[in-house]
């Protein structure tokens, strides 16, 4: 390692406390630079960037012109205060108000995700009057303590307190179905059944909103069936329950849409957002409103906000992100890199690794699902957790160049949306190699 | 207005959904640029900034070395996730830790104040294994939940939904003393006792910690007075309670010390921090971490995160900024503008003013209270509100090109650390005009 890259590992050691991590356990690797769909270490190893890092840089890394608009931004005014107006900021609103169904015209910006979640839930306890917010299991919706106390993923379970008023239910995910559906069309009905019954013992009169990320991401990828989301809005409309959509992970571009709700045509009342809008160039994060509930808070104040609200350095990468998004058809990339390429080459793959269970996915946005025994489905490692098995798959991606996003018996594929058709060949040929250690764990 | 700027403020009024208003209500000044202590509308009026905009911009508007360290940083790595080492925020993390107290060397970087506050508290949760939290009537911890619940102001009443496990006390406040007190000393030893009281009451077994801003800010500028601090430490201590020090405002430079805490010299827990830290030119936040706290995040995982945790943009932020505020001696200069010029400008008009009911502040953080009748100390607006008279007294220092922080029938005189002399003089005199108005209201 380079003097600078020791350096910079041992003031990490010493000084930086990370997310999500055993403290003492951790053995980071010193990032130097990044480019497009790669990035480097401090001992010059190039890896292709699987996991678009958090699976936010649906941009790549260093884009030119949003790198330039950060650096136009920064000389003309870093930051000014919510209370004003600015002219990044507008132009940032504009923009995502253009890409979002009519109706849904007002976006409150915060730092990311969790606090857009924290603020959409509120909008909808104060709009509605109502105390309780619904969500799925098998969900991620960020790591403030609401947020967390939404998530339905083992995360959640450590910061199970001091919060009140969540209760959540089973969403579609036909491969390991709560409801033994065998067809998407049943897993849709008896998912949609299911959540009517959890509204009708939970109370509709208590339920401010529903929660759903339109593509469950971290939990495992997994597209919504034909007709779920319609039906959840229904019921919604049926109770007066608002529509919460979490666009965070699946949002601009990940599916190969501006946002997964496209693929679906159901217009919800809250959609929140964050990382793709800028590729988390600059921390931003927000929730678009609907005009019925920004009427809620025409004369009344808004009792929530925030410092950096529409910071104009992020704001500015915001523009500059959807900017060339649109200009360089990177949306359509993605779409098409799923349909042609990602998709077929994932799939074609599960055929020849008896320990690839399910393959699931939309555009650049996919899992796979690793197992002991495709009967019974049994995970190569257990729910919430890794183990020796999967940690072989996945130094063996890393020896090789590849970095995907691991979580519990799966592996996310889940490039930038600018990769092209060589590189995500590049990354297959590693991950097929990979496989076959998988495989030897096999029934 | 420019076209340009017309356009920023329809686009802005179209899509621009604001913090903490009533949405139908605004008219927001659109701000074109910043320098220094000022900053410009879009008509070409030039106003000095004696709020530092939310209390923030303690270097000043577009300090060059810190533009300078962005557009570096942008051009090498705008991003990379939390899991990896990275040179600035290494670096970063290494010059907050060098500033605090022996004994609090990690760093935990989150996007904002309101996320510090939140893992301080699940940190603090889940090191002593307690549910609850104590915080101080008169406070601002944050806009998200756990934050907001915590908040010991107006902005928690529509909020206090969805949380449990915070219970409140009322802090030091000579002014305003809930406690019958008559010298700085008295108040010290009673606020002490409440304390005291409210811990016995809530069970000391059952809370984890005790969260205080070491001055309190947006609630009025209340430096503790001497021995409280380390009569919470004490108390803290004696139960097994964390001490949380909320320096989000009050720290880098604000009262004349790089923390708040140094002019206490008390050691707390964890330190939570934002804004001052690189001045929000890119949102950051973090908690400063003790090594007993560490520990207990040693091989069990810490239970929280966010995408851009140690985000390298905003990092590179706050290394400039720290190095500039200590090549460039900014915190000896807000201690020096506090005593020699701030200080003593506001006790002299205070005397002259008989709408100014108290005077007080450290560095460049004070706060003006406005009364209609010194004895009954009546104020200009009601708690949680604003007044026709206040907003005279406002209207005519903006009227004069300069903006100070209001809060219910306070004017909190907040400007950069930077502010030269000459700039406080300027401000002084106009506010000096303006309390004219305000003495008309008074018996």
């Amino acid at each position: 390692m380079s003097t600078r890259a020791t350096r910079t590992y041992e003031l990490d050691r010493a000084h930086v406390f990370h997310s999500w991590s055993a403290q003492s356990t951790l053995d980071p690797m010193v990032v130097e630079g990044a480019e497009g769909s790669y990035f480097w270490d401090g001992d010059g190893n190039r890896y292709l960037d699987f996991s678009s890092q958090l699976v936010y840089t649906n941009i790549g890394h260093q884009h030119p012109t949003v790198v330039a608009a950060i650096q136009e931004q920064a000389a003309r005014l870093c930051t000014i205060a919510p209370p004003y107006a600015n002219e990044a900021r507008s132009e940032a609103a504009r923009l995502i108000a253009e890409r979002t169904p009519a109706g849904l015209d007002k976006v409150f910006f915060t730092n990311g995700g969790a606090e857009a979640v924290e603020h959409a839930v509120r909008m909808a306890r104060l709009h509605t009057g109502r105390p309780k917010v619904l969500s799925q299991y098998r969900s991620y919706h960020g790591g403030t303590q609401t947020a967390v106390n939404l998530t339905g993923d083992p995360r959640r379970w450590p910061n199970d307190t001091g919060t009140a008023g969540v209760a959540r239910f089973f969403g579609p995910f036909l491969y390991r179905s709560e409801f033994g559906a065998t067809t998407e069309e049943e897993e849709a009905a008896l998912a949609l059944r299911h959540l009517e019954r959890v509204v009708e013992m939970e109370g509709p009169s208590t339920i401010a909103a529903i929660v759903l990320e339109t593509v469950p991401g971290t939990a495992g990828v997994m597209p919504p069936p034909p007709g779920y989301l319609a039906g959840v809005r229904a019921l919604c409309d049926k109770h007066g329950i608002l529509y919460v959509a979490d666009e965070v992970m699946a949002g601009f571009g990940r599916t190969g849409a501006w946002f997964a709700l496209d693929h679906y045509g159901v217009v919800p009342d809250l959609i929140t957002f964050a990382k793709g809008v800028n590729s988390g160039y600059v921390p931003l994060g927000g929730v678009v409103i609907s005009d019925h509930v920004v009427e809620t808070f025409s004369t009344r104040p808004y009792p929530g906000g925030l410092t950096y609200s529409g910071h104009p350095l992020a704001a500015a990468a915001a523009v500059a992100t959807m900017t060339a998004m649109r200009d360089e058809g990177i949306v359509e990339n993605a779409a098409r890199i799923g349909a042609d390429v990602l998709g077929p080459g994932l799939r074609e793959m599960a055929e020849r690794h008896p320990s690839v269970g399910d393959v699931r996915g939309l555009g650049v946005f996919w899992a796979v699902e690793l197992v002991k025994d495709r009967a019974t489905k049994e995970p190569l490692a257990p729910y919430g957790s890794s183990s020796v098995e999967m940690n072989e798959v996945l130094t063996a991606c890393k020896r090789n160049g590849v970095i995907p996003l691991a979580n519990f018996n799966r592996i996310h594929v889940v490039p930038p949306c600018t990769v092209s058709e060589t590189e995500v060949k590049t990354g297959l040929a590693v991950l097929d190699e990979a496989l076959n250690l998988a495989d030897r764990y096999t029934v």
